[in-house]
């Protein structure tokens, strides 16, 4: 079956950064066949479509008034944490006073599981169709993954300190290992060994868990200069930025996906673009957590690949792109003092191709060419806040909301339609998040201010 | 008639800052009666409903898992300019680019009235239950308001040079005045003359505009501490701020709302406290445009009421003030690198109470408190962004958003049931807006990129 979806204002994200007002995309099975603008438009139709597009194996989407995107691709995410979602947002030393004890009193499979097909949810009707995830519990999350039909990068985390699935950094590692293998062959859904951060892990572990990545060729991620005591730390122990102190151990090449990276020196930004490492940007995160504002624009010139991540619901709350694209634009023009600087093009961009390239996926999503896997986004431009559309991608960055996604094709499957999941019922995804949270700790956690 | 909300997690706004999980609120024609925690719901549905709740002039409204909260006060916005929503975005001088050309050729009152309905339909879907007006034509604008229902203050510009409604400022200072006398009795409509800024009128017109607010005890506002050539004209002229410029001509008072108010020293914060002066803070629209933060924690230390405003879909693009609260929140706790900063209760409270506060409208709106107007907006929280609930003030800043507002009540009537208008449609509305917009040169900005 060969699908046309055509009437929309189609944004490809290919390199011309073309914008085709009543533009169309063809795709057949998984792969996009082709996308162009309204001049092809009849003679895509009888190419695919037969005798006036009327071929029994030919259907018609009509995308009309909306904007046709590539799917946007979520760099940073922990989807085990919507259970956290709000609890203690405002208090200063909320990760330990609730987020590490309640990780340890109250997560585990059954509830890591519930959360992630939520989040997953959340995540496909925002638009967001591919995601890099750092959990436990990775090899049952990738089986959500596989299951809601999202493309996924299922991030085992390994610790020094025992987790909430395992005793030891050795016992993370192989269980990480094992679904690496699992999922080798999968068409959507890898796994990869996530270490947790630059002081949580020690050097050694650091060092076997990028041998694993390497070996398998799969994403190498992890917290980096994020926190005060992570810059202290390294300072104090061994002269070095945390950027400085992976290259030293050998870990970082163009498998790293280096999450948050706010506090970088220009020699940082010199040495990740030197090993062809990504950046997964957390706006809303990080400035939440009044962390401060990565240098993107210097981290850009240098050619370094930045990618945008929602972070879990317990940081960033929303798990949608939408908000971060608007925090993304808002901080950095006020950041450089120059309303020009990131330009809605250039955000979009991120959301999309630079977030699949940051998961080595450049080949496979983050844009709408031939050959890509139809991986498709399509935003109404009908309610309140949607009208008019000058520039689609102002419209995306400064106006839209995952409330405006209509429908959402991942590997050519529609899997929400009219605003609704097509393969799955979220209410129901939701009653059972609730119930297993109900057997918990997390129970007791109502009307919490600090 | 008498409707009983109830089944809701009530946020009333009060000075307690009570939260009432299964809270109730009760109100009859456009006066509330009551509000309260569940304890009081049996007796109070007997005092009001009769025997079990059964009289005939008794509704309930069932707020199924909604959080209860008052309408929403926008304390600046340019209702007429929709047409110039995402035009130019990025451009650097976009105002003497776009802005102020369009302006000149394509903007008249029946554009103007058109934007305007449009731009109320959006407010009220957001959950904006009275907002403050500052454009041209503004007794149509005031007409369009009352015709919607929504509460508001209709601004009528005054400038120095010609407007697209006035030749001269004395030309907008009588028809505003005239305005003003028409609405005086109105419930829930008010004119005032709005000069509009501290450099773009003489200090004589800022003047005559300030006497005639103050003798119909009208809001006095103007965009102050906004712009760098402001801050040097002021400057090179008189040596002054335009804070001191302002209380030097003797026009600021308890009436003042002055928008803005980035570029404050300490001296401008203890005048304004003095002077008993307002802001309308406008985070997304100054941080978009890289004008900086404004000092809002040192303000509201030295007492001064601080509302929230989105500016004029030209600038801040989305009207709903859901954005401005998460804007607000992640703006300051990271301008001061604390996470505790602005506790989400606080951004609420400047949503609400002080927004209120700031328009006179304090005995009016802005809670949910007896003998207050009946404003009331629902928000549900079905939706995949806000679950779980915790804390009710971290959902509304930190997750929701205008596609989570179910009902809204303006002064006791229904004006949104189920996310949709009750007595107007929406896509008529838009229809008409871009049918006038056809006619104009705003006809041919299409795909405009800088
Ligand atoms: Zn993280
Ligand atoms: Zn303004």
């Amino acid at each position: 079956m060969k699908t046309m979806i055509r009437n929309g204002i189609v944004v490809p994200m290919n390199r011309n950064m073309d914008v085709w007002p009543d533009g169309y995309v063809v795709f057949e099975g998984t792969k996009i066949l082709e996308a162009g603008p309204v001049d092809g438009l009849d003679v895509a139709i009888i190419r695919y479509g037969g005798e006036n597009g009327t071929g029994s194996d030919f259907q018609v989407i009509d995308a009309r008034r909306a904007i046709v995107m590539p799917g946007m691709v979520n760099t940073h995410c922990h989807l085990g944490m919507i259970p956290f979602r709000g609890l203690g947002d405002d208090c200063k030393d909320r990760l330990r006073v609730f987020l590490l004890p309640m990780e340890e009193q109250a997560m585990d499979c059954e509830l890591a599981v519930a959360s992630s097909r939520y989040a997953v949810a959340e995540l496909l009707l925002g638009g967001v169709t591919t995601v890099l995830d750092m959990y436990y519990f990775e090899d049952q999350v990738a089986r959500v993954m596989d299951e809601m039909g999202i493309r996924g990068i299922a991030g085992e985390t390994v610790m020094e300190e025992a987790t909430c699935d395992a005793e030891s950094p050795q016992e993370a590692i192989d269980r990480g290992e094992a679904m690496i293998r699992a999922y080798r062959d999968h068409p959507r859904i890898k796994g990869c060994l996530a270490p947790h951060g630059t002081t949580t892990c020690s050097p050694d572990t650091l060092r076997r868990v990028h041998d694993v990545d390497r070996f398998y060729n799969v994403p190498f991620t992890l917290h980096v200069a994020e926190m005060d005591y992570e810059m202290i730390q390294l300072r104090d122990s061994f002269g070095l930025t945390p950027v400085e102190y992976l290259q030293e151990l050998g870990v970082l090449d163009e498998n790293t996906v280096s999450a948050h990276s706010i506090r970088l020196t220009d020699e940082d930004i010199r040495i990740l673009k030197e090993a062809g490492a990504s950046i997964a940007h957390c706006i809303a995160s990080n400035t939440k957590a009044a962390k401060g504002v990565a240098p993107v624009r210097a981290m850009h010139r240098a050619g370094v690949n930045v990618g945008l991540g929602t972070d879990g619901p317990a940081s960033g709350n929303t798990l949608d792109l939408f908000s971060q694209m608007r925090f993304c634009a808002n901080f950095h023009k006020n950041e450089l003092r120059d309303r020009s600087a990131f330009p809605a093009a250039e955000i979009v961009r991120m959301a999309t191709w630079e977030g699949a390239a940051a998961l080595g996926l450049e080949a496979v999503t983050g844009s709408l060419e031939p050959g890509k896997e139809a991986d498709i986004v399509l935003v109404e431009t009908d309610s309140p806040n949607m009208f008019p559309v000058y520039d689609p991608y102002a419209a995306l960055v400064y106006s839209a909301g995952a409330a405006n996604v209509r429908d959402v094709y991942v590997a050519g499957k529609c899997l929400v339609r009219d605003k609704r999941l097509t393969g799955a019922d979220f209410g129901r995804i939701r009653e059972e998040l609730a119930r297993k949270m109900e057997r918990t700790a997390f129970r007791d956690m109502k009307n919490l201010l600090c």
